[in-house]
């Protein structure tokens, strides 16, 4: 994987075989994976550790209990050769510290906002408050939406220094320059790349749509 | 298992051999085994289907993502034979929705209250909003605190209808009677039953005590 790009690729695949067989193709030009439960309910989470053979494995796991239940989890992904973990700030600041603490070297990233229409009932009535609570307990980034501009730049201007990874880019409506200018780091494409005829040019098609704006703000 | 016990047995454990073993020994004298992610993550989702041979499995899997990945995590508990499913509901009615549907004829709970620390940060100021919206979706029930009364109660009362189970009961504070007298329908215990040197006496004594308030109420 490489440094020079801002793309996380969601591989929100149940098949195995075809989640690695798209990450040996793109991995190069990539900044990372992003996985979740489907994919390692069927393939088992040592998964993570055959995808980390290419790069860096973030494993988008939502993780939403207690703290030890939190902390197991997070260790197994750990263990399994995770770069990075993203889990929920709602369960309260106990429950990020407990991934945060299992989590060591591992980056941990919280949802402070999502972007399905459901989100607008309750998580992000508190966004801001979950992000305050986050930042208290030194979490390394957040997931702010990259198709909810607004709701973007208030995560961007209160998380000073803050990593922020941004999904709902392509098929959900974002574009990723869009993104990158309002504040993302990252952004996180699925959909439109693992549903193409051409993934890698797809990868191409947005770095290069990324790099344009870096270059033109640098 | 039987439905004349009310107790629902946390089978918290990282050892799937140690799970079946403890499975295997108090089934007969339980309501239903709860398991969660940490035991999946070691053991993989086919443990789902070999603890299901004993009767009714719970998946605690506390799902909080965006509609399409809980239908599709919650498919997958139900191709394995899973009885219910535990999810969130703080992700919103969209996100419910997607878990119920795909669940079927299996049991979904939700969860409106937590009772660690942190829970009270974010999630319990909204229990009776995620409760009341959890009853329009139709929910088959909920999780309560069995080591919190008065939340028990306000969502009994809130509830009609809905089945409760109550964690926190053993090591974490909660007593079982107690628990059933102010609203439960099932109390869940994992530790006090899984640690003990007489995982069937802890059992059978609970199953005694909830028995008493049973007999005298009705």
């Amino acid at each position: 994987m490489t440094d020079n790009s801002r793309l996380i690729v969601a591989l929100d695949l149940k098949v195995p075989d075809k989640a690695m067989e798209l990450a040996r193709e793109i991995h190069r030009e990539i900044f990372a994976i992003k996985i979740n439960w489907p994919l390692l309910m069927v393939a088992g989470v040592g998964i993570i550790r055959e995808l980390s053979s290419y790069g860096r494995v973030i494993c988008d796991l939502k993780i939403a209990d207690i703290p030890n239940t939190n902390s197991l989890i997070t260790s197994n992904v750990k263990e399994n050769g995770g770069w990075g973990i993203i889990t929920h700030a709602f369960t309260g600041s106990d429950s990020l510290a407990a991934v945060i603490e299992a989590a060591g070297e591992m980056k941990v990233f919280a949802v402070v906002s999502m972007s399905h229409p459901g989100s607008d009932q309750f998580i992000n009535s508190v966004s801001m408050d979950l992000l305050e609570m986050a930042m208290k307990e030194k979490i390394s980034g957040v997931i702010a939406p990259g198709n909810d501009l607004v709701m973007l730049r208030r995560i961007r201007n209160a998380g000073k220094g803050l990593m922020i990874l941004s999904p709902g880019i392509g098929v959900q409506g974002g574009n990723p320059a869009d993104a990158i200018r309002n504040g993302s780091d990252y952004v996180i494409a699925g959909r439109s790349i693992y549903n193409s005829e051409d993934p890698l040019g797809e990868v191409r098609r947005i770095n290069s749509a990324v790099s344009s704006v870096i270059h033109r703000s640098s």
